[in-house]
């Protein structure tokens, strides 16, 4: 029969590791010890004890998403099956905290998070044509295009469904909003794909639409639902928003310098996807002749299905010569300070200190 | 640069008709005074008159979806100008009139369902890899596969916000819940893909999810905004529920002998894409033998990109054969006679009236 769009087959399950809402405390207090940031890893231990309760709550509720015999449930429960690092609805827990503690309804709007999270990779996952995800092979590849796209619409579905139980219609008017900014962001990132250079202006629009958007919302969202002031609400917006920049200019860097064993992505993804990201137009910036080594680069992988090893540490070395890599750090560094600045209405306490400790080992993150 | 997704283009911008909701109504009304059906006729030309102000009303509702430079929107915008049918929204305005009438909460709703079913559509076709809708070129063909998925799901967002603003949330969880049934009738539609054979319960899960849904929605939008009595909201729900399944069958009959000129899509497309549809089901109960000759259709398709006239009027003759139309087209009138039935609750009047005639013209319908 005529096959044109791909067919969900049926493989056999993956393994289903258990969620992960820790590794990414434990990974990142290994990095402090590594680099001799002694009192960090304890202050990222000490916080991993302090939500410990917290985030297996939210694992709890992840496990009440809906089963089902469909394709696209299957292909959205591989994807939550993996885990992840889930930092969102560690945004939602901390927030919460701030004020009168992570209940059901944060709950319900971290797992949302997540969700929202999860369909926006089930979607990028086809866009980029993407065969890894996680270390593991993507929904995609197991499912077909159409079944990844449609699992993802269906984990907006029940996040939003989870946000209007929750009762706070504000956050669920926020939320549509968020996603119709993760959408234009989207699309922006879409038009400007196939151009190596671009605009510092549109790499931020799409940055703060595709990753900061949601950040803000999760911070947001727990603050709400603790029963924060709303000053201290709108602090805790700031704080997301400026850690959410700085967590994809961290991401963009890991593109050229991460290790697959640790990220489960491949070097050079964002590259070959046609990705702004903020090294990568640094570097342009100060070198143009950069452009050249990169067109190669791309030009090898379209000839020959993989660009030579050579090539690739060339692009990388040649990036590393502009210093580029150390200013997205340190822009990423700067945003996150200005997320701590924001944070000066809170109160002294547990809750504004682990947020700090978050946002200065998410400069620090390997994965 | 790597281009391994369709990129969006800016083609020039087509024509854009002006919008078609009173389209059907005068099809319809040559359609029965063709078949000497002229009480039929003159009661369309009434029902015309009477829901002109509100779909005009409708037609201004639909130019306030935002505009905007972005691919996404400008992909939506495409095929929103296009025109349509208008037939769900036709139904929240003939649902309104059983109560109150058409006011803004009901445009707003009317609005909804048709921004729901133009992002199935996007949506469809990219699945499908459609070229033609609307006897014009799909967004996805315009601006890629990525683009016209995100200009899907934008419209569903603003579906969303917008039955947000009319403010009965109970209308929001159910279109929440419809627009999940809506997703898991094309995961199972996608699962059985490819096979010619099929469960008639698995044609009716897929028919009700995809299309039946949302004029139930349509119908409870309509009574709820027009503060109809319960009983005749949920009379209308039926009634609802019984045209869309006609709606579906009579659409599954058009893909065998509708006209191109007409409808807009090519004939035997559900074939193609490898969708059970009513009467290819009737067909292949009653004469089995029919699966070879759908299946040399196919394989002459995928070898020669086409299959010959003569195979395709081979097939044409084959199903008419067996009268599986002339069976499709009576299940399509007993559904339209349990919808009728299922108004009895309903005041006589001219908008029960206009339902009866919109549902009997319905069975009639060639585009």
């Amino acid at each position: 029969m005529a096959q044109a769009a791909p067919r969900p087959s049926s493989p056999p399950p993956p393994p289903a590791p258990a969620p992960t809402s820790g590794a990414l405390l434990g990974t990142l207090g290994g990095v402090c010890r590594d680099r001799g940031l002694g009192e960090l890893a304890s202050r990222l231990l000490e916080l991993d004890a302090w939500v410990r309760a917290e985030l297996r709550e939210f694992e709890h509720e992840l496990r009440t998403v809906p089963d089902g015999a469909r394709a696209v449930q299957r292909a959205a429960h591989h994807l939550l099956d993996l885990g992840g690092k889930h930092l969102r609805p560690m945004c939602v827990v901390l927030a919460s905290k701030v004020g009168g503690g992570f209940g059901p309804d944060a709950r319900q709007l971290a797992l949302a998070v997540e969700l929202v999270h999860t369909a926006t990779l089930l979607h990028d996952d086809v866009v980029d044509v993407a065969d890894a995800r996680r270390g593991q092979a993507t929904a995609r590849t197991l499912w077909g295009n159409a079944a990844s796209i449609f699992a993802g619409d269906w984990l907006l579905v029940e996040a939003l469904r989870r946000i209007r139980g929750a009762g706070d219609l504000a956050l669920l008017d926020r939320m549509l909003a968020i996603i119709e900014e993760m959408i234009l962001a989207e699309s922006l990132q879409l038009e400007r794909r196939g151009k190596i250079t671009g605009e510092v202006a549109d790499y931020f629009r799409v940055c703060e639409g595709k990753t900061a958007a949601l950040f803000r919302w999760a911070m947001l969202a727990g603050a709400r639902a603790g029963g924060c002031a709303p000053e201290h609400a709108a602090a805790l917006e700031r704080f997301g928003h400026e850690l959410g920049v700085a967590f994809q200019v961290i991401d963009d860097c890991l593109d050229f310098e991460g290790d697959f064993a640790v990220t489960g992505k491949a070097l050079f993804a964002d590259l070959r996807e046609g990705k702004l990201t903020y090294p990568l137009l640094v570097a342009l910036d100060r070198d143009p002749a950069i452009e050249g080594a990169v067109a190669a680069l791309l030009a090898e992988d379209a000839e020959l299905g993989a660009a030579s090893p050579a090539r690739c540490a060339e692009v990388a070395a040649a990036l590393r010569g502009t210093g580029a890599l150390a200013e997205a750090r340190r822009l990423a560094t700067a945003r996150i300070a200005a997320g701590i600045a924001a944070l000066a209405p809170l109160p002294d306490g547990p809750a504004k200190a682990a947020l700090i400790t978050v946002a200065e080992a998410t400069a620090l993150r390997e994965k």
